[in-house]
């Protein structure tokens, strides 16, 4: 999926949400542990009720690894559901990868190839032979760790270099020069929505995807007032404030109700202005 | 696996080689191709054939999740086929991973409940919540990635921060502070064993795992000499020397051969008076 038809399904559905699939055995509905695969029923059902709200999906990997063998066929059938069913939709394998080079292309090849993700994240610590692999894929994304929501991104992304820049600026510049705003974005956490500022003074025209918003405590109106650009630019991440909006039988109705508020309050962050700006027609 | 049972091995074996099982379909030699099962199978005789001569095994995940469902079930069943036929030996789940606490902790179960591996390598960049959750578990190690062997760790790990000391000791010295020298270990590679000095400043303690020497130019001998403490405190992974020594139908016997060559060389290096100093006894 390139940049123009990314910016196609924000346009035509003025929202720029991504669903983040984080199942959780303990936390999905008690009725769908009698199904089979009970995380790809959830999925399943999570998609169909969220698809019109949302331009993209993200599953964590973790997620699924942490059941073995079946949660990797999960993982693989509900990346499959999406491609098949939704194929106009933004699919992330959130799997934050990076070894050397012939390694990332191994993975390159896993994620790409074989699981059909548009996009992976990686992290960027090991320096470029452990990111560009994952360039060399036509119309696939490589979306590497920028500044993340979590509380240890103080450790060693916001901690200033000899330049007197924070590590995270230096990563997004230097990552920035191995690849265009065609095949690479970051991850910008949007509890340091005001960070935001100083990236895209680095990366004014990439997309960023932005985790961090609803459940850990990030502003969508910050987000949107700092982050946004002529192309919205944004991709935004909300995984259990959909995902675990409802727990009984009707959690499928409670997620889509969910995803539509979300994707309203979105829709208004769009001016009319911008969304003209994005594309003619 | 806690720290006196790895060096009493290394003491009984006097070697601390640790043979990376990366195994790749169009390396591996023709006649297996035809079994059920190739990837363990060649997986399966290279263990038999090298762990007289080695202390530990390090599988490097990318290789099997390459593979999709099968590959994952092949590395499923060489770390518990090890588990349970080497059970003195110390298995390291290279997966580089590393998310946010409660992802984290999803990670750790299922590279240490799950698939019984003793360490999981971990990246750095998220910082404390992504690495602390693997310091939870008892006799299980977290292997945070320092100084990596490839080209790209000139990018970020070698830049210096504010402080004037290269990112990757401050991330040494950082990380080193949420565990212990017998819960954490650092990956250091071989290819700059200068720098295993300014490490040693730091954790002089602590054991580290050493990719980089063979195929990827490293010195064993500059190892020892910068790296080794009273403990030795090294566990040198080798794998495509190792691995891929022979091609043919007795590629376990060259690869037997040339793991208990390394060995040799190890031996060497390790002093009686060393020895002595491991462990009374």
């Amino acid at each position: 999926m390139n940049r123009k038809e990314i910016i196609e399904q924000i346009k035509l559905k003025k929202t720029f949400l991504c669903v983040g699939l984080d199942p959780d055995i303990d936390k999905i509905p008690n009725h769908l542990l009698e199904e089979e695969d009970p995380i790809f029923e959830f999925n399943k059902q999570i998609i169909d009720a969220t698809a019109d709200y949302c331009i993209g999906y993200k599953p964590n990997t973790a997620f699924y690894e942490a059941y073995g063998l079946s949660g990797i066929a999960s993982l693989e059938k509900t990346l499959k559901y999406i491609k098949v069913n939704f194929r106009n939709h933004f699919l992330i394998a959130d799997a934050k990868r990076g070894d050397i080079g012939n390694t990332s292309n191994m993975y390159a090849k896993a994620f790409f190839n074989r699981l059909h993700a548009d996009a992976i994240t990686v992290a960027p610590y090991m320096g470029s032979d452990s990111v560009k692999p994952f360039l060399q894929f036509e119309n696939k994304w490589v979306i590497v760790l920028g500044l993340t929501s979590n509380e240890g991104s103080i450790d060693f992304q916001q901690q200033k270099t000899a330049t007197g820049e924070q590590l995270y600026l230096n990563v997004i510049k230097t990552c920035s020069s191995w690849g265009t705003d065609e095949n690479m974005m970051f991850v910008v956490g949007a509890t340091k929505a005001q960070m935001l500022m100083d990236i895209r003074k680095i990366v004014p025209n990439h997309f960023l995807l932005v985790p961090g918003v609803g459940a850990q405590g990030g502003s969508l109106e910050e987000v949107c007032k700092y982050g946004m650009n002529k192309d919205v630019g944004l991709l935004i991440n909300i995984s259990r404030n959909i995902i675990y909006a409802g727990k009984g039988t009707d959690f499928a109705e409670k997620a889509s109700a969910e995803a539509k508020k979300i994707s309203l309050q979105m829709h208004s962050f769009i001016t009319d202005a911008t969304l003209d700006k994005i594309l003619p027609g």
